[in-house]
């Protein structure tokens, strides 16, 4: 497979086109940035640890017949992705509140949601991605009522996967941000990553935060943390 | 009926007990305050016509099928009203953008949405009011399932029988904030009030704003703008 012209740059990852129809190449950078772009730095390695977290996952969730992007790790920092038009929405699904829910609705971090919260928020740097709901939705045209409905079924049986399978390895599924994408032959699969950028992971014992949160609120040893979840779900840091 | 123990003081109205069981008396005021409480002031003769508008369109609803708090009115600026307990939501219904929602969403004000929207926030001062979707409810436990999908139906009810009505005395309804209670027989009614402070309406022909954007927005001729809105809805000023 060739890598030819790039076609995006985003704040961790680039997109190449490649010679092969309908495939693209994803490349994970260790650039990290938060607060909306507000916030930058860099966490070293963290681009080989959240290709090979992602892939991991996202193959575990294709067996559990979520259908996924991926197509194959090319290297360390590479993947080989089916070629999709994003939604332009960001999917996040919360058990736990944390983070932005704690502030705007004065829920004390750490406490359990009696339900599973789906949040969407409209994905438009310039706006600051503001929470739309599905009227929104409709009206902006964002996405189809069938695709949406997908996308709420899916995200929910994500969030059963995945808490299951990480609780095995001690770490709580606090939220987590999905996106997801139609392929060229229209088929709606998940899409981006899932890593410790885009999922809260806290020690299942000792609560200790294992993602980008030690970045965003400097708690230090953020290296550690994403080497840890790796550790734990690889095999291998 | 004898008007007893003041209950509850708002920014627009105060609430009494009466002698009556299930019966309120709801006493509105002239005080106008806007952007959550920051910005202050009086428009002169706006209890009264506020008090008169909403019992004139809590009527037309009523007649159309929509339940609500309306018993009887009192005096120009006092109405009777079934005791109810609010659900602590603002149901927004949006036919075209303006405000908040052209703010945050990115749409210049005036453009009409390609469907009606409909938010919801969690009445909350402290936090803003907050906006929140049926997940953020269910979790909190705002309303019932039942009660939310009542809400809805009704809110989306309001909005074609108002628009009509409004168009016919050359007045475009733009949105609307509506709040619902549950009486102490347990019936889900429409409650709070429609009127200029809680709706946007346009001039049809020349878009001239006839509504509390003219405090807020420091636009002149409020008082005039009020009397205007009940002059075409009641025939008197």
């Amino acid at each position: 497979m060739q890598k030819l012209s790039m076609l995006y740059e985003g704040k961790a990852k680039r997109v190449y086109e490649t010679d092969i129809k309908g495939v693209y190449i994803v490349s994970y950078k260790d650039d990290a940035t938060a607060f909306n772009g507000k916030k930058r730095g860099s966490i070293s390695g963290k681009g080989a640890i959240n290709n090979q977290i992602t892939n991991h996952l996202m193959q575990l969730l294709a067996k559990e017949g979520i259908p996924t992007h991926f197509v194959q790790q090319l290297s360390e920092t590479e993947t080989a992705v089916k070629a999709v038009r994003i939604i332009p929405l960001e999917v996040i699904v919360r058990s736990i509140a944390a983070g932005s829910l704690s502030q705007r609705l004065g829920l004390e971090e750490g406490t359990r949601l009696a339900s599973t919260v789906l949040e969407f928020c409209y994905k438009r740097d310039d706006l600051g991605d503001p929470l739309v709901n599905s009227s929104h939705i409709k009206a902006l045209g964002l996405a189809t009522e069938e695709e949406l409905e997908l996308i709420k079924r899916y995200s929910l049986a994500v969030n059963d996967i995945l808490s299951d399978y990480l609780a095995k390895v001690g770490i709580a599924l606090i939220d987590f941000k999905l996106e997801f994408g139609v392929t060229e032959d229209g088929m709606l699969v998940l899409a981006d990553e899932i890593s410790p950028d885009t999922c809260r992971f806290w020690d299942v014992k000792t609560g200790r935060k294992l993602d980008k949160d030690r970045f965003r609120r400097d708690l230090g040893d953020v290296e550690e943390a994403y080497h840890e979840v790796m550790q734990r779900l690889l095999g291998r840091s």
